[in-house]
């Protein structure tokens, strides 16, 4: 395979006057995503131009073409054009939404090119030959284990939900399901629509109604952020309480490598997920393992042992 | 990340009087799994070495150390020796046994390095990083989508299975849950516990009471030269008759691209899984996307358009 690098190389400068016979040479990867329009997207997108860079310098021959959109409508052009005008040879697709990317994948899936979808599934089964994603019962199951690490029988929580979707629902019933018998009492649990203003407003709330809480289960660290706030102004971020967030946003990961103890630990919902899924596409035409599959990463836990291999400084999440 | 090959080539340099220090820069990866006493474990074993040859090529600082052991206690104590002599940095391992092998596995992740198990689970959840496995429910979906392709209402079908365990049940319920409804009949099944012989003598008894099978399930591909065998020696190999196995074996493979009629088709288990194992366990280490999670590996249908992809002349499988 590095064999099969140097010789595109070597192509690439015998024919280095004829562009588009070079060009050919090149393995064509579409990378096509929503323009990122809040942190974890920012973050998104931050760990795709990573992963291109990485990987075009790893092997010459590769091309990745990055493309983000505003909207559906956009993203299903930008797919066409990816095969008419790129003549892509793979496809890694986070579609904004399913319904109105399911026929632009497929048409791009006839054109010959090997699919991968991450993070959201299409409307039909069957079209993606990869399909890399995250893990949310699983971000709701660990959250919980690592409630029952810390808490006693009779210790109360309050659970901040996001917005109401499928994705909330599995993270709340698993973490209800693994907290189950535990003893722990849930006070009670609201939507904060993983936003930082909402968990504010959540949180203060929960405060006036309750004396006497031990932990926080915030689901999102945009939301724990707001609970943080409403937990200092009212001056109970003191009182032994702490609080889990979830996703990996940065600054959450240099506070636990820094020791803080209101939020100890966080639980991964990678931003990085496209990267993977590049890493597992550029795989499909480089390495003699399988690839077509499915890869659903883990929620991992992340503590102070941990933390420092989740730490990208330069991402803006 | 290429950067940082480029750093500890430059110190390998600076220190290559001190053998010591200089391989302390290594990233070690231990690659441990049974001696191959079979044609889809010799596969993997060619596939094993075909990755590492690669990857140490590509990554001039990762050192994978591959072990073939010849039972589970070997293997326990080659993963001693891995943490003891090398002092891996991660371990992928395809254990022998599930239950002697989970506490040797727990002690290589105690010992701070990263786990991922192929093919086969631990008696304990919880203890790997990443899992790498086929799709044993997939291979029987794929294979009776297929017969219902191919077959209409009232065609009658065989099927051989492997040895009666959970791998021949996942497979066999997910065969006969696909095919339900369809008007198709399996006329009976049989273990020929994935062996050419047995093959060979189910399919012959199978010939002699049911004068009409327009198809045949064989699950895998070791079976299915039984049962061609068989169809041949009673001259029914001409009558329109299909047979399909499973795994990715050369020789069918080869077939399928050659065109044979008699098994237009095979479902993958690929034995290159610890390719792909050894690729993500290597990422984990040059990658900024996450790997932790639960990779399964697609039953591909493999034929005639696909068939190239999957052919590894010079592999033993």
């Amino acid at each position: 395979m590095f064999k099969k690098s140097i010789m595109a190389l070597a192509l690439g400068t015998a024919v280095v006057f004829s562009g588009a016979a070079s060009a050919e040479e090149k393995i064509k990867i579409g990378v096509s995503y929503p323009t990122p329009t809040h942190a974890w997207a920012a973050g998104m997108n931050w760990h795709a131009e990573q992963a291109e860079k990485r990987l075009e310098e790893l092997y010459p021959d590769v091309d990745l073409i990055l493309v983000n959109s505003p909207d559906p409508a956009a993203q299903a052009s930008a797919l066409e054009d990816m095969v008419s005008v790129n003549q892509i040879d793979a496809l890694v697709v986070l579609p904004f939404e399913s319904d109105p990317l399911t026929d632009p994948v497929i048409n791009v899936k006839e054109s010959g090119a090997l699919i991968t979808v991450v993070d959201r599934g299409l409307s039909k089964e069957g079209i993606e030959d990869i399909y890399v994603a995250g893990n949310n019962p699983e971000l709701g199951r660990v959250s919980a284990e690592y409630m029952k690490s810390r808490l006693k029988e009779g210790d109360n929580i309050v659970i901040l939900r996001g917005i109401p979707t499928t994705i909330d629902n599995e993270r709340f019933d698993a973490f209800m399901a693994e907290i189950e018998g535990s003893g722990i009492n849930v006070l009670d649990h609201k939507h904060a629509n993983w936003n930082r203003d909402d968990g504010f407003e959540v949180m203060q709330d929960f405060l006036s109604r309750f004396p006497d809480i031990d932990a926080v289960w915030a689901q999102d660290d945009d939301i724990a952020i707001g609970v943080v706030a409403a937990l200092k102004q009212a001056g109970r971020d003191g009182d032994g309480m702490f609080v889990v967030g979830g996703a990996g946003m940065k600054e959450t990961i240099k506070g636990i490598m820094d020791g803080n103890e209101l939020q100890p630990i966080d639980v991964l919902y990678p931003p990085a997920m496209l990267a993977t899924a590049m890493d597992v596409t550029v795989a499909a035409f480089k390495s003699n393992g399988p690839v077509a599959g499915r890869y659903i990463l883990g929620a991992t836990l992340i503590d102070k042992d941990n933390a420092e291999q989740f730490y990208f400084p330069d991402s803006p999440f």
